[in-house]
Order: C-alpha cells, then structure tokens, then sequence
C-alpha cells in the first residue's frame, strides 16, 4: 500500500500538505495504530453507509458493488498480521477514503457525503464496544461457572474465616469461592446495562450536528437495521457528546469484576504463604528466581491484584480527558481510545488467567483442617449460654473473661 | 445523654476501658459523625432485628414491646439538629445497644444475639442506599424534566455547534439541551441497575460467616420482608464482600449524570462571555467582586464543573482504600462511608442546583441570530455541488478553495 | 456576633442582596468552615497589609493602631472552640472588613485598598502552608527517629525476607525498620523544595493582575518583610495562577512519607498474624469485637494503611479541579482548600499515630528466629560453590535439583 | 539472535520449561517491549559489574576483556531500530545472560554472581532516570527562555485579564507569558530535589536483602564510582523499596510542569477562538476537517491540554500498584514500568511541542487593544475616588450604582 503516498488525492482529507512534522506526529499520536485494530469496523459501517447512500440515490447498484468489492480486499488484507495505515495518513478513516480512490476512482469520493470522520469513529467504536460487552460477558459468565465447579468440588469444607487478619469465625471453602461468584451475577446487571446503552446507531450525526435545512439528510434508520442496532441515537449532540462518556460508562461497569477479581488474587496470595498453605497452584503456574534456587512463585496473583489498579487508571484517565471539556467533538476525545482499547484488552486477558487459575486451584485439606482451630468457636460458646438463658451481653463478658486468664 | 458515660456497662462493647487515646480517636474517626446521619436506619433495622429474635422465641413480645418504645425514643432525639454520639462510644452501633441497656435494663443485653456491628453497619447502609438510589432517580427525572420545558421553549432556535472551539455547523437551542436529557435517560438505566443490586437485605450475616454449624441461626427471611427488601443476600462472606464494592457500584453508576452536568455547565461558562452572550441568568443567580463594581459572575457554573471532580475523587478514593484487600472485613473499610455520604450529599445539592438553572435559563435570541454567521453553511454548500451531481471531496476542495481567496 | 447581621453594611462586599439562597448556600459551601480555621492567618496578613497602607499614606498612625486592637479582639475570639463565622457572609475575608467596620467605623472601609480578597486568601494558605510543612517536616524527622531507636533495639537480629509473599533470604529487623527511615530522609528533599517553592509573599496582586497603570501601586517589600517571607511573588498572575498549583506541589511533595507510612502499616498487618507472629503491639493500641470475645485486632495499622488511600485521592481531586482551567480566579479554585486542609490535618495524625505505633512495637524474638528456615539460605549456598570454583549458573542448577529431590 | 532460541541454556533462568504459555505471556506482559528500550542501561551497568567481580577476584582481567567486547556487540545490535527481544526470554536480564554464555562460553555464567535481576532492574532504571531527568530538565529551561523570548516581543502589551471567565482588570501580554515561566521556575526546584534523590546507587543489594552472613559481598563503591552516582543507596531493603516509589517521586515533582503546560493550552484555545482572536498560529501547525472546507483547529492545544490528564493518569496508576504492597519485591512492580517510560515519553514530545507553539505564537494587537475595553478600569475608578480621600469600600459602592444605572 505504499503507493498510496504518491497518489495525487491528498493525504490528509482537508488537503493540507505542509503541517509541521512534530504538529502532525503530536496530534496523530498512536491513533493510528489503533485505528488499524478498529478497520474491520469502520468497513462493515462504510459497507451500511454506501448502501444508505444508494437508497437516497447518490450511489447506484454498479457503484455500491465496485465499492464492496474494494472494501472486501482491504478487509482481507486486515487479517495479515502485519498491517499497519501508512504513516502519512491522519486515521483510519482517511485512509480508508483513499483507499477506495485509489481502487475505485470517482466513486470513491462520493463515499464522504452525509458522513463525518466524527461519524466513522463513533460507530465503528460502537461497534467495537457492542461485541467487546458481549465478549466480556461471556467471559465473566465463565468466571462464575469455574467458581461453582470449584465450590463443588470443596462442598463444605472448613476453613477460618479472618476479620482484622486475624482469625475470626469458622467458614467453608464454597461459601468463599461463592461469594465472587454472587459478586459477578450482580456486577453482571451493570454490564447488561451498558450493553443496552451502547446499542444505539450513531452514524448519521454528520460532524456532530446533523444536518440541519439542508436538502438531503442521510436516512439513519437504514444503517441502525443493516448494523444489527436496536434503536438509532437520534439527537445529533447526543451522538457527539456520547464520545468518552460511552467509554467511561462502559469501564465503570466493568469495573466491579475486576475489584473482585484483585481481591480474590488477593486473598490467595495470602492463602498460599507457606505458613498458611490453605492452596496451591500447580508449578507450571508458578514462577521461579534467577538467583534463589528454592523459589515457587505466584506472580500470576500479584499481576492480577496489580491490573486492577492498571484498570483503575484508564477509567481516571477518561475522567480527567473528558471533564470540564465543552460541546462538540476536540481533539483530546481521541485519547480516549488508548485507555479504552488497552482496558478492554487487560480484562480479557486477565479474566482468561482467572479462569485458569480458578480451574487449577488445589485445596489443602491437611493445612485448612488444622487451621480451623478453637479460637474461632468462641462466638458459637457464648450463643450457646443464650440458649441456656444468659444474655447475649453477659455471655460475651463471660466467654471474654474465660479466654483471658488462659 | 451525658449520663450514659457514667453506667456500669462498658462504652465499648469489647470491654476495654484503656485503650490509647490517639489510637482510640484516630481509629474512630469521622464515624460518630456518620452513625448520627444513619442512626435512623439503624433504629428500623433494629426493630425488625427484634421481631426475628421474637420469632425465634429469644425475646418474648413483652420484650420487643418494651425495645419497641426505647427504639421510638431515640429516633425522636434524632430529629434535634444537635444530636450528637457520646464521644465515648466507638460507633453508632456501641450506643444504641448501651442506650437499650440504660432504657430497658437486662432485655437490652439480648439485642446483640446473631448479629454483629458489621450486620448492623451493611444493613443500615443498605437502607440509606435504596432511600438515596430513589431520591437521585427522581432529581435526575426533574433534571431532565427541566431541559424538555426549556427545549420546548427554545424550539428551533438556531445557535453555531463549535469544534474544536470554532464554529462549525449550525445547530439549535433544543437539540444542544436535549442532548443532555438524552445523556441522563441512558445514565438512568445504570442507576437503575445499582438500585436492583443494593436491594437486598445483608442482616443476619453475622460477622461475615454467618452462624455454622451452630444450633440456632437468625431468620433471614423475616427480616427481608420486613425491611421491604426484594431478596435476602445469602452467602454471608457476599455481604461482607459488598462492603465497599456496592459502595463504588453505586458512585459509578451515578457517576455519568454528574460527568453531564459538568459539562453542561462548562458550555454555559462559555456561552456566558460577553464575547458570545448567547445565554444568561438573572442577576439574582450570580455574584460579584469585592474589589471590580463592574462583575457578575457566574460562580454557579463554575462550582458546578468542580463538583464533578470532587465526586470523582470520591470514586478514586474508594478505589484506593478497597483495592488489594482480603476477604474479611478491616477496619479500612469505614473508611468508605465518608466519601460516600459526602458524595451522595453532593450529587442532591448540585442536581438541585442544576435545575434551578435550567429554569433560569434566559436565551439571548438577538446575540445567537446574529452568531449564526455564514462559515456555518460551508458543509452545506459543498452538499449543495453534490446534490448538483459532483462527488462530495470535489465540491468539498472547491468551497475550500473559494473560502481562502477570499 | 450576631449583632453584625443587622448592621447597615451589606454582608456580601458587592452588596447584593438578594442573591438566590440555593445559589449562596451551594456558592459559599464549607468555606466558612475552613476560613474559620485560617482566620487567625487573615488577621495576620491584615496586619501588615495595614502597616503598607500607612507607609503609602492611606491610613494615619492612629488608624492603625485603631484597627490593630480591633484585630487583636478577633483573634482572642478566635481561641474559643465554639468560634463561628456568621453564616450571613460569603467567605472569612467579607466577615473580616464587617468586623473592622463594626469596630472602627469607616476606617474599616478603607481596609480593602489595593487588595482583593483573592489577594487575601492566598496570603492566608501562603502562611498556613509555610507552617504546616514546617510541622510536617518536624513530624516525619520524629517518625525517623523512632525508627532508628527500634532500630538500635533490635540490631542485628535476623528475620525472613519475604518476596512474592514467600521466603526468600535473611534479612534483618533493624535492616527492615531503617529501609524506610532512608526513604523518609530522601522524601524530605521533596519536602524541602516546597518549602523553598512557598516562602513567597502574594500579597499586594490584588484580584491576579496587579494595578497596572494606577497612580498608587502596593509597596509589596514591606509586607514581604513583616510576614516573614523569603522573596515577595512578582508576577501578579503567577500570584494568581499558584492557587490551586501549590496545593498540589505541597500535596505531591509530601505523598512519599504516607506511601512509606502505609507500606509499613501493611508490612505490620502481615507480621503480626497469628500464624507468622513477629511483632505485636501491647493490648491499649488494639481493639475487639462486639460479637467475638477472643480477638485483639491491629485497626490502627489498617486505619494507617488506608490513610495513604485517603490521602491520595486529595491530590487526585487537585488534579481535576485545577486541570483544563484557564488563568484568572475561577470559583472552582475554592473547592481545593477542603482536600488541602483535610489531607494535612489527616497527615498531621496519621505521622503521630505512625510514632506512637513505632516506639511501641514488641519484637517476639523467638518466633522471628524460628522462622529463619534453613530454605532462606539456598543462595548462600550457590554462592559458596562459587567461592569453591563453580559457576554462579551451574551452583544455582545444582542447588535447586537437590532441593526438589528432597 | 533466533539461534539463541535453540542454545541448552535454558531461557528462563530459573530453568522451568513448561511454564503454562497463558501464564507465561501474562506475567511478561509488555516487559520485553520496555526491556528492549532500557537495555542500553543494563549493558553498562553489566560492565560496572563484571570490573567489580574482578575487583573480588572472581573474574580475572582476561574474562572481563571477553564479556566487554560482547556487550559491546549486544550494544551494537540496539542500534537497530528493528531491535526486539526474543520472546522466550522472560526479561531483558535473562536474555543478557544467555546471549553472554552463548557468547562467552563457561564464563558468561559466572556474571549474575552477587547479583539478581532487581539489582539489574533497579540499576538499569536508576541509569535511565538520571538521564530523563536530566532532559527534562533541560527541556523545561528551554520552554521558560521561549516564554522569555515572546514576553519580550510583546512587551507591555495591555490585554484583558479574566476572573471568572468575564474581563476584570487590564493585563499585559508579557504578563500572562511570564506568569508560566515563573512557575516552571519553581516547579524545577521539585524536579531537582527529584535528581538528588535518584543519584544513588542500588546496584549490590542483590534481592533486595544483601548478602548477610556471607563469604563475600560485592564491593559496591566501585559500581557507585564506575557508573557515575553520587552515593551508594546503602539499605538493601530500601534498594528494594524505592522501586516504585522512585518512579512515585519522579513523576509527582514534575507533574507541574504538565499542569502549567496544559493551563497555557487552555489559555490559548480560549484566546484563539474567533471570537476573542487574541493570538493565532500559523496554519501549518494548524489542522482541517473532512466535511467542513472552513475549518482551522487548534488541535494541538486540544492535546497539550488532554496530555496533562493522560500524565496524570500514570501517577494514579503508580498509586495504585504500590499501595498497600508489602516489604520485598512482587511482581505486581514491575507493572510500574509502563506508566513510568510512558509518562516520560510524553512529556519529552510534549514539550517539544510546547516549545514550537511559543515560538510560533502570533499576537493579534488590533483585536488586544480593541478588547482592553472601559469597564476593565472599574477598579482603577474606584481607587481614584480613594486617593481623593473616599474610603475603598464607599469609592466601590460608588463605581457600582454608576455602572448600574447605565
């Protein structure tokens, strides 16, 4: 696609050849490479858009075809793992614009009318976010199946419970591994409803205004059916001002998942110190040092605890990227794909190695039945003076006492 | 209730009576201040507390009678804008059972049987949490209420859509507030979401790990039913999990309305200038300096973008202190409740604020008419050349090249 | 003082009115609440702001003397608890020229010549912050020294090394307490820059752009001089633009000492575990249970832990007051003196408790030396195959296979 | 380097070959990627190293001159911008070792005695530190001489200063430009309390403990003389500690200066919208749009402004990952160094950018002085009526029904 460089359709789309190099890399910064993940995106809305345009007669049957000939070859080249847009182009979109005016001709810059790069970015963002919801959803699903598996498998047995670090009252092995489970099912009804939210067909807001007094004006309604959405997002402000709001609403609604998932990650860590030795993990789970020969590891606890701390930072990054920020798309909005795309990537990953974990956990029913030891029946001994009558105050008292001059 | 200091039982239910003063203020912190906001909540869940003792024949209904009438005492002092806790006592949860004790005598003693200070905090939490879910749903309805009355106002009335701080396109009065009803109906639906989450009872969990094992155990169902909850939160290691996490669900589910709000406010710091004019606020809504007769000033704006930041940081707050934790509770975990009080505290006056503005709201119709400037209809223009049978980057190329010989 | 209610003198200095009680109370906030607190630093200020209107003949000697005991009347009121400002006025600096008013009659009036209370308000921080580094600075030096006499108390005496939570080679107790005395003495570096960054005099910028062009401009050395600052702060916009930014310099600058703090808080949670039982604290620094009579927990060292959390979401709400805005005072700017204050006061106490903790501290001498296992001495025993000739890779490959055939 | 792939020596050093693949490129992550950039710096520390075994008699000059020449070879190879890790190594130090034997033979093994990869890590950073300090310090003073330079150009020239976004008083171009050089002034003197504070040596602290008890210790005060470092960071454990909270450190002294560059952005996307037009940029550092011909962006203030939040961002996420941790190395700290070189990259490129958009600035002194408009001088009224004897606050009053009434 080098040759691309040299054709005489410019580059950047507002055909300006002579911005400053550090201007141009600055505020292209690594959208690029992320545009070049989203392509898949930004074709099957082009493919939608070409054929709305075809309904209001701009396009005819010959051309939409040529089109989605086009678009279908450069879906094609997506695959290889080595594709990158070529440097001299501002995004995706413009790329892919050229693209087509090099492989189509005229036809090619019939494509831009009624749409916006505003446009491409949010609905192919959209569409990325819809599947990436139902991807994470799955996931977590399966985190919950693992969990009762191994609940299953360690039916009822005992292990100390632990208020303050210290040992507080008798638990089972399921109760604890249920409770993230029941953790997820809830977290679950936030992500259902960003799925709800984000299903909403942007393309057709234009630059962010619609397209208001002119005599043409795209028929949405054809795009929200051919892209699968449910209702389209009528109010074209709405469509702008969902950029980075979207985002935030979406990772929000994670975020629940991955507080549990570090404070699950968390608790092994502790669970598997040799002087608890309540679990393991098989060795080839675990890792080893470069100069302490006796070492087995469980880093892969210590990167889940951390990556909700990395999760966290992308949600306060969009925070501070969108706040205080006024009406109509600027350009700090496309910082928001990083944190966004590398957020989403990190649950995915990190929800696979959950799983993994969770599957392979093995309890220590030797160290687990040693430690539930008497301290923590101590509560039991005084609700059993209730029974015989006492106050639940005096036997607390009484119990207390009793422990003491031990 | 000065009087209470002096009686025999112990002002902290542990029975220490020495415990270091600094360690003793310093662990105790804000929470008295807290305990006295939710002290009523913590009476109701009391009350049905007792009638589940009743139902499991520790406390005869001569007694619950009794606790009854005590129970109606306290919460009438609490209407005194000047209760306070003692500041001998440790929590809310410590007074209420001394006050019990200092009323009814040994029946008080009683009360504490199959509960915890953890089951009394998550369920007076829990309770504050449906009441505050409702009341910011239905400020949010009146927020979104007041946009559609001052859009029906303001019907097409045309005003420039800025990018990148520059005029655009021309869009309306209607469709810019609009957008922000939009933003808030879809907020709504992950409000919605945390009130389904948090409406379940966690009384009755015990200090985490419920009662095993033992021969007596609360029933829950009682109390489920009687404090109008949908469902009973089974896995007590769950309830002591929600700790926190429901905490951090809740502020980020709220957290998109506030994101709203925001930059509302920062478009109306904009469109207030001199230099645009296009809206203002009567003076009674603004105010001035102490050393330039000339200003006012829409402080109002101003402190409405900030608080968005404020919440933020409560949200980031609850990040940090949760984060990494084990499972069991610690006392970090107070921690949580004075960024969440104080951030539901201010989501109800600044949404309150927020509608006393949209009604305010005066539209400059001379100053936005005459805003609506020619450069505007430059998209249009090149669509113009498109409906006239030339492709859309043409016609685009051509209106740039008119515009800059000019 | 409720007298000054009634007074003709309007209440806010720009003397409306009517201003919306919504909008006042939501624009005023906790302000009064905090003024209160930094009022006695106002007075100062006021003080010498006086002495440079006499020096440029605004006021006579008389005048001056005249306010000072006026002032002087003030700041002993001040000393009761029970010290409110007036909730009929916006801020303590409009309560402050009232009070001098109410007291001197129109000398009062004359006060505010050649100073805004923006001038007012960063002269008074100005002077809080150089006092409380000056504390927090003496504060952290305590905390050093406590470490380095638990230190010399516990010299040379082994314990594990942990890494990933598992034991890794010997290491020793005073070695562990001095590692974070290092790390105090490096973070007050940055404790010092900012001492040096706030020695600077704001006073006399007026309302941020100084007086320009005016026949009487504010002798800004003598004010210098009187507070005892090091330089006077020339550029009147950068008077204005440090709101907000010294805040966070300060803030940041000291972040380290509570990251150090919380990590060995974190530390001490581990090592007091029953199960590793390294340390303990006497029973007056722990707390109980309401329902468990045997626990002695260690809040204290959770409460530390989750300070450093507390803590960090101040700066964090710095961050997104202040970021995106643009120069020139902006209401919003006030909503950082609630972080600024909050987050020293919770330093102040947390750095005493730290202390208190250090000096009491019980090292268990025997569980610490039965807990250095022969398993922490795999690398000294590559390396002395090392000294015999080998390898450090092929020492290591042979200690770790005789490790894993035992 | 593919061959290396095949060599006997294992790639992980710690010899296990079947580490489960999910787990392995998990907990790797991105760290091959950054070791590719920093490796540079753990090549020259590798030679302080092996001068120091020699110093020890455990390399004899001969072997030391055969690892020098293939480091020097290694070296070589990073020229190459195609370099790459390969990725079955788990770091940069594991394939430094292997490409030393596969280079060297038997002797390449002896290097990692009396040390361990966080020594390699922990020195490699520190090399790396001082150098970005360094840089950005010197790019820091540049960005304050191009301020200088503009004032200097517009010397004097009046512009309206803003409170609350309305005018207030007059101000001077210089002023405001100046304003920022001021406060980059003194955000150096955080940044250089910041290169104090890196220029120790942690290279000999091994894993973080030393090497208690042991035959031999390195002789650390050669690496600290070999490698450049003012002092030799003495506590192993404070070795270990200062990872993560060095790049803490770092990154909070210079975050102020991304707060005083974003402010500036801010500034001047206000001050450039058409209708303020105070100052402007030269197209070429200015950007277009696809479907509107007549835009000019200022996108690159867009940037400037967002690249704060981004920034700020990575220090949240540094909170994040080391709170709570305890004493000794986890695995979860080697997810700092992301958000660390990440940060630094930025604000190098941004600061550049800074530079360029100062230099290029263009004051518009037709609209400057159209806008020093009368009501600026309200205040200068005032003081007027002061030096004729009024007081302040009557004088202000005064000014005030005057303006009213117009």
């Amino acid at each position: 696609m080098k040759h691309l460089k040299k054709q005489t359709l410019t580059t950047k789309l507002w055909g300006e050849y002579d911005t400053d190099e550090l201007i141009s890399s600055f505020t292209i910064g690594d959208d690029l490479k992320y545009d070049a993940l989203l392509l898949k995106y930004d074709i099957v809305a082009t493919k939608a858009h070409i054929r709305m345009l075809e309904n209001i007669d701009i396009l005819t049957n010959i051309e939409v075809e040529k089109l989605d000939i086009a678009l279908d070859e450069l879906e094609k080249k997506l695959t290889d793992n080595s594709f990158m847009i070529p440097a001299v182009f501002e995004d995706g979109h413009s790329f892919l614009e050229a693209f087509l005016v090099d492989k189509c001709g005229e036809v090619g810059k019939k494509i831009h009318f009624l749409r916006s790069r505003n446009d491409q970015s949010l609905v192919m963002m959209r569409l990325f976010m819809k599947q990436k919801l139902d991807d994470i959803h799955a996931l977590t699903a399966e985190v919950i199946g693992a969990l009762e598996k191994q609940a299953e498998k360690n039916k009822e047995m005992l292990m100390p419970g632990y208020t303050h670090m210290q040992k507080a009252m008798p638990t089972r092995v399921d109760t604890w591994l249920l409770s993230f489970a029941a953790g997820l099912t809830d977290a679950l009804l936030l992500v259902n409803a960003s799925k709800q939210i984000v299903n909403q067909n942007p393309l057709g807001s234009g630059a962010g205004f619609g397209f208001i007094g002119q005599q043409v004006i795209p028929n949405r309604e054809i795009t929200t059916q051919l892209l699968g959405f449910k209702k389209t997002q009528q109010n074209p402000m709405y469509c702008g001002l969902s950029r980075g709001l979207y985002e935030l609403m979406i990772l929000q609604s994670i975020q629940p998942v991955l507080s549990l998932m570090s404070q699950h990650a968390s608790d092994l860590l502790l669970y598997t110190m040799k002087e608890l030795s309540y679990f393991s993990l098989p060795k080839n789970l675990t890792t080893g040092s470069s100069i302490m020969p006796q070492k087995h590891n469980y880093d892969v606890f210590e990167l889940m605890r951390g990556s909700e701390s990395v999760f966290n930072s992308y949600v306060t990054q969009i925070y501070g990227i969108i706040s205080h920020r006024t009406s109509g798309y600027q350009r700090d909005l496309q910082l928001t794909k990083k944190p966004f795309i590398e957020a989403i990537a990190l649950v995915e990953e990190v929800l696979n190695v959950w799983i993994l974990t969770i599957n392979s956990l093995k309890t220590n029913k030797r160290t687990l039945s040693r430690a539930v030891s008497p301290e923590l029946y101590a509560t039991q001994k005084a609700n059993e003076k209730v029974m015989q009558g006492m106050s639940f105050r005096d036997a607390y008292i009484e119990i207390k006492q009793e422990l003491e001059q031990l």
